[in-house]
């Protein structure tokens, strides 16, 4: 079977910009995420960032890309309508597209999902726990019932998101809040999963744990069938 | 309880352009549609059409409306972008939206489901039976296991749509195919609901388990607690 | 519109048993729950417990009664196989079921869910805050964005249910946990209702949001179309 | 990664007892779907049979099975409740259930699903076409569009089940009919699909699209991550 390619697209403006986040990620967040696919010999990982022409994203990579990873956060506004449009197009013809964190609010996640995908959120650096609430579903495979992040910025319900086709996790916030952190949608051809965690302030992409679930979700997003 | 403030949007062309939908509509479907509507003193039922100013859908008649219903065709391209999305923007904040037929392809449908929406049609005039899947949905009420459809147009699968959240109402077709005709969806505070029956060149909308189905489709989409 | 006739059934015994129980219920807490929805006068509210004959639950009980509510803990096992499968078989026909609590473990539920319905439980005295997470849903109607129980047992994931057709609430533990707390199915012609709310060793049932979702439930539950 | 283990499971008296089956289906049906199965190295089919001791399912047996196919039809009864039990325990321990044609009347079907399962039916040897319905859906591989089969049993709605988690095929009946043919569900740990062509009066078990997405159906069922 041929290679899954995966493009992991990052908005890469905090890791310039801010002394803190540049100490976690000192070449970006998107190449943390690509190192640790990278030692799947099954997938074949490249990058593309905001700052790019086209955003890093041409009509041949679009074409080249069997899952989209999107991180973006401050500067949705900044993605053309015309590439968000063509990434939304490719997940119609069978791209998958995983959208990590603050990219529920990413032009492309929106016009997948057809609503507004609001949030509580409240920075605090507290305890987060996501909860296995699909344990036999494979973005959950290898993860044994939870997985505890010591700190991380808080996301709230009511999360205005489409019914899933599936919840794999639920989070719990030690401020006292929930989320529904894993979840899965098809449209089109496409599979989409939506995985909460991810600021840039801390090492959440580090974490084995979270990398494990990123990797399951490229692989079940791809839609391989053996 | 106050009343139920339903607008009737429609093209509007058909009938002004060609004769034989001029005949079986000569005021328009809308019209047909609100009168079958206004039969239920519960509902405050206005019209609005494509050539009016703003489509005749300005920000206080969207303000004023709890349910749209929707029927577009032809000209499609023609509703303007803006207008688009503050419909869209109301079924956010609560409005029901209830897309008939053709309206598959509206512009408010397709970002609310964020998906390309197509499916396959044949214009072959033949039998049409909308089996119940659903019976005890309110949108069902009154409707006995199935409705007869002697000729009408052909819509079949794949209807390129999001898994929806109920399925009421699947097809089949006299030419040898089905359809999802009649599913549910929530897309924020509103409720959206897709029924397939209705081309403009046969007396659909005067059908009265046609009626019947939009009416409890309106009630059901003002999701109004007793 | 003809009354809603709805039995509330209690097991009944830990009100009789424990002077813990027996305080916060002297006449048991199916009473509680009787007299709160009692004030709907649209409802006709009558009560079934486990030591009646036939647990209460009669044929001429159950052809009259059109939403039961159940409440079970200890004695699911002497509730007997054949009323056990006469009040599923009445859910099928058309009976509304709201299960609550213990409940889980009854042998109506868990024939009409198919699953072992288990879960993660423990006494532990603390708070909970019960989540909306579908808001404009008629069994939330009245309540906003979340409700705070001070002290509660703890019910935690994975609850081996079937994926449910709509959640409702997802509950925050301050212990450390979640659980999908509102949960909707449907069964046949009959609509079925989760709450996870209502130890007998805490005044649950008399807390008036609580009584608000049971209501609610019930109302939902009896799916009568205006 | 170590073989999946298939074990299909016939009523296997209609082979025995009408001349015009065992002319089909000499050897048993099951023997049938064995051989078409048999051609993955991946698989390891085994077959059980209603006459066997313990009707060929042993804890042993039960243990050492990953998928479980099941066709039954006039003698549902003559199953004893305690393997039907068991059968269903697997199911949550997470073997896969692939029930096929008039097994949506079995006793482990029905326990996983908890509803009365019942349809429409009619004898008519007429055509039946089943759309894809969810082209991307791994148990659809392969098929393109739709699958025809010129002589069926028919099945229409409204067939009582609960909602399925995905709708794979629905299938047009030449008589008039639609029925969702096609469906899954979770339940426990344990995968279940239904599909409906399987008639013991007519070769459709011979008919290579119908041998590959039961083929599809199991590897699907056994939910092995790469």
């Amino acid at each position: 079977m041929s290679a899954i390619r995966v493009t992991v697209w990052n908005e890469f403006r905090h890791e310039k910009n801010d002394a803190k986040v540049k100490e976690i990620y000192p070449r970006g967040l998107h190449q943390v995420i690509a190192a640790a696919l990278a030692t799947d010999s099954d997938l074949e990982v490249r990058t593309a960032t905001l700052d790019e022409l086209h955003h890093g994203l041409t009509d041949e990579v679009l074409a080249g890309t069997d899952v989209m990873i999107w991180w973006g956060h401050m500067h949705h506004p900044e993605v053309s309508d015309e590439i968000a449009d063509k990434v939304v197009k490719r997940v119609w013809d069978g791209m998958g597209f995983v959208a990590l964190h603050s990219s529920h609010f990413s032009k492309p996640f929106k016009r997948l999902m057809g609503t507004e995908c609001n949030l509580l959120w409240r920075e605090d650096d507290k305890r987060e726990t996501l909860w296995v609430v699909d344990p036999t579903h494979p973005i959950a495979a290898g993860i044994d019932q939870k997985i505890v992040l010591p700190r991380t910025e808080m996301y709230g319900e009511w999360f205005q998101i489409p019914t899933p086709d599936e919840i794999i996790f639920i989070s719990w916030f030690e401020g006292g809040e929930v989320f529904r952190s894993g979840c899965t949608w098809k449209r089109g051809k496409g599979r989409v999963f939506y995985f909460r965690p991810g600021h840039e302030t801390l090492p959440i992409f580090h974490n084995p744990e979270i990398q494990r679930v990123i990797h399951n979700g490229v692989r079940w997003a791809a839609n391989r069938t053996p």
